[in-house]
């Protein structure tokens, strides 16, 4: 039995899933003629309350169009330092739209409006022109962290004061709707565009979903293609979507309270210094500085567990589908052992 | 019945596709622990005799990558005037790249190597520098046709005499193969890069793949990234991949048999001007000048039969997996009525 | 006695120009507070009816700002094959804007404006976006041709028609409205950018400005510092151009003429093929088949008469202020010994 | 009389650089002949012992083409928080050069060795990909700070170990090498290119020179032409800086003195919080918490004294060669009466 906790994507389909992909109606995308992932849209963007949806194979493409839409070259995005688009798209910003960021020291991965206030350029011609904030929800490198949802109104708010546009990276945000008690819509409100992600917590091997209206997201399809993003009978991936959006979302409240059990067994082990706040599935820990990082992790992996390193002294662990109870009993009893 | 001949790319997978997609080993190819994926690379990189192969989503990406990893901002590709990355990409070598297109006027979408030496630029610093001659085999808006590979080799000595890389478009390389009765290596020993579709002829739902020496292709996963084409369990399509390098490849020529059937049918028609020659699966023809194009397509289509408008009065069929015997018989016997 | 006659670029300026620039009042125009460009950039707005203008170092740095205040990456630009944009500036359009050349095959650098109905896309979103028109007037490569005034404003039309913006390469705008007795308001009123040059007819040492309504030209500004093109005291340069305007335009048609008269002069030759129309200050001219023309350029160069070689067997001079009458009697009598 | 020391780019060239402006020996310099600019390239690039310069309309240009000869799309550039490349040239390296910036959190602009180490990111392809350290001597934001040449020695080393390229922004480098009594060659030895700026400190109405080996700069004269950055007589422009190199580099002791004196002045005021560390020519100040920031700017304009507010509270003065003794007299009374 392989524990493999490095994250949430690496889960393969279910066989209800499988079972739903290998049935798909199917046709050409590029024509527009595949009614499975033509329905996959249409349901996220309703769920979202939004006119358009667009499906991607990656959530970097679902992001870095969004952030071609809602920016223009030599301009700046306003986002925090753990950003995803700024530590893990390698460079894709300044490459595809020829735009900055401007990074806002946050904590966890989120900030507040009065930060972002003070981010934004002055207008001289001299400055990059501030033009979106970015928000991750919920946060990767913060840790799986929730944002206050008054923020992100507040945030808004200010983002319409300075004509600024406000992207979601949700690439978790069914994590923060299950654990939070929220629903889409109220997100679909207070962003220009959002991306969500099929193949994290919901398990599905591959695809994202940018979410926006229609004056907006007009061009999308023409970024998309310019990226090479336009695949042909792409059906049997939008159905596995279609299943989890069905199947998978309630039950992310069991990789949660998986999560949080782990992080109360760690915080028994002499060996580590710090378990941050567990609010969704991801456990991030530091070691004390006598433990060898990689030893540790070398140590698990000989159990077959595996997490990883974060860089700065983080280990992370994040729960999902694929991790059942009998290998959660296991990974316990093994932290116990430590 | 529907018999839809306006593309090769409207083919659904086989049963026997559809069960290799099934039973696919799949990981996470963002940390490429997808074996499939690898191995159909491992496959094709060596069927090229090169040393590197990488899965595409798209074509179109494949292509993107390709002129990425051989040029720089601001230079120049040598290509037909009928390029599909010139016509058919979304300006996207501009916007992904920063070079544009020096257009050769050939023939079906071919030229030779004086052409080529024509073609590139002065040194002097107010050029744009000429860095990369790429040509499409078989070519989709000359209708198919296939290069004379002594012509081929010839460029390739003025690309070596100039300093300039090679890229081939290689959407429908296996239709060319087959026709021509010529092998991959000898493509791969031609060109810096290949890019070869698994969704056209093949009958996958979606797929190209990359291929190239190490030195070339060491930027490729980067750049892949950067656009967004990193995808997590891919194995599903790369298994439809291997399953048509295995069973598809050879019966391409039935594809041609049916093609130049139908050509032979289309020339005995009054109502049309020219059939242009037809080499593999593609069929281009123009209709008389009193011919309405608009209506004789609306009455095919009245009959359940699908062909496109390429612009410039001409009209294209093309033959496919999934266009049957029965569905030759009805289009034969119709196309008579005509 | 040096007669150089490769360009209209190697004008010095004269003492009269030279006292106008020493005795300019200047300030820090990164601040804006130069008072001498500021007066230029008015008054060249106001030639034109335009409500701005601004000053670049080049005409390069005009053009390469309009394309770039005129498009969105991606998309593509309808212009001669014959164009400054596309050919003799180093590909900056691909490079600094990420947009490509449609080129229509013109005549002597001109089309009308059927061929460029032909040349805009179709708006499926895998054709690259038309959505500028440029053209040159008069045309370099084309020998100095000028415009029909009743083509440029069916060309306007079609623009409006398509939502097509409409950039003038005006390098040498100077020497056409001189020959055809037209005004620069006609110009502001069909172009929404104009780009003119001080420093090739009109004798300054630097300097070009771009001529457009505020709504367009409200980045210029960003984009000119974007590519640093923000200079400190620019008044000495500035201080030039208002002398050029005041003393140096009328005075082209004495270009034309002797341009025209060393036409009729090589006409007279043997050696010469073809002697291109000549409308303005450039003389294109073609040698026999049996003639050399590196040779033929060097006896010329022996006797101190500089000219160039365009390709394809053109060769150039062009008259300017620094071409003297005495120097226009030495020409003529030595292309009578030729 | 007006005192005006927002900055040492307000300067207008004295009577002997005018003088010498005038009677400048001029050409073409697209066609590279101009002799007086040509001159002054090869006397830098011998200053600081490299093998090629190149004249610029400003540093912004300078610099700007330094980073494209130095990275490629999707790069990362390591640079302080206070870098001028970062901050004030108009987000011009994602949009030139599509690479983006990671910041240090300096002092004055200033880092050490082990903070660049701490920047490089990791090999991933998910990753930007760092390729080049920037550093700034002596930072303006820094307020005039200039390093220690033993911490540029060793990040040098930094660079070699891990393949980055080394750019130092000399724009007030010649007041770094009076005050440290250094010689430029030692700079030429550091780093791959270096900025120096001809209108700051040294008086020149514009110019900036970049300079570098050959094998880094042979596509620099390139790049120019692509931001339009070629102009023709350029040789006036020259004709100043050679002036400067010969009187107006050891005069700036007199500017530095002077700020220091201010800096005492300001010191002794009840109204300032802090005066930060002069170095060289300028004076970066902060007012009490109970002092309005713009009263008191206006207060000073209301005297023909004019300074500038540099954001977060910080006020900024600059001394320069216009900047005389008369004034400094007037200024010093002034500040007493505060």
């Amino acid at each position: 039995m392989i524990i493999d906790l490095r994250s949430d994507t690496v889960t393969k389909p279910t066989k209800g899933m499988l079972e739903a992909m290998m049935e798909a109606k199917v046709g050409d995308d590029v024509f527009r003629e595949d009614n499975t992932v033509n329905e996959l849209e249409n349901r996220l963007a309703e769920m979202f309350g939004k006119s358009d949806a667009l499906f991607f194979p990656s959530g970097t493409m679902a992001n870095q169009t969004a952030i071609k839409l809602n920016t223009n070259p030599g301009e700046q995005i306003i986002c925090d330092k753990y950003a995803h688009i700024y530590n893990y798209e390698s460079g894709g910003v300044s490459f595809n739209s020829g735009v900055s960021c401007k990074l806002i020291d946050g904590n966890r991965g989120m900030f507040n409006h009065e930060q972002v206030i003070d981010a934004i350029n002055p207008e001289a011609y001299y400055y990059s022109k501030s033009s979106l904030v970015e928000i991750e929800n919920t946060t990767n490198k913060g840790g799986g962290a929730c944002w206050d949802f008054d923020e992100i109104k507040k945030i808004k708010k200010v983002c319409d004061d300075n004509q600024l546009r406000f992207h979601l990276d949700g690439a978790r945000i069914w994590n923060a709707l299950v654990t939070k008690n929220e629903c889409p819509k109220q997100y679909g409100e207070q962003f220009d565009t959002i991306s969500v992600c099929l193949s994290k917590g919901l398990g599905c091997p591959i695809g994202s979903v940018l979410i926006g209206n229609l004056d907006i997201m007009k061009d999308a399809l023409r970024i998309r293609k310019i990226f090479g993003g336009n695949m042909r009978q792409v059906g049997y991936l939008a159905a596995a979507g279609l299943y989890a959006l069905d199947n998978n979302i309630e039950r992310l409240v069991d990789d949660h309270k998986k999560a949080k059990e782990i992080g109360e067994e760690l915080k028994r082990l002499n060996k580590i210094k710090i378990v941050e706040e567990i609010e969704t599935n991801i456990i991030v820990f530091e070691l004390n500085n006598d433990v060898n990082e990689q030893q540790f992790v070398q140590n698990l992996a000989d159990k077959n567990i595996y997490i990883i390193s974060m860089g700065s002294g983080k280990l992370r662990m994040v729960t999902h589908l694929d991790y059942t109870n009998t290998m959660h009993e296991k990974l316990i009893s093994t932290i116990k052992t430590l």
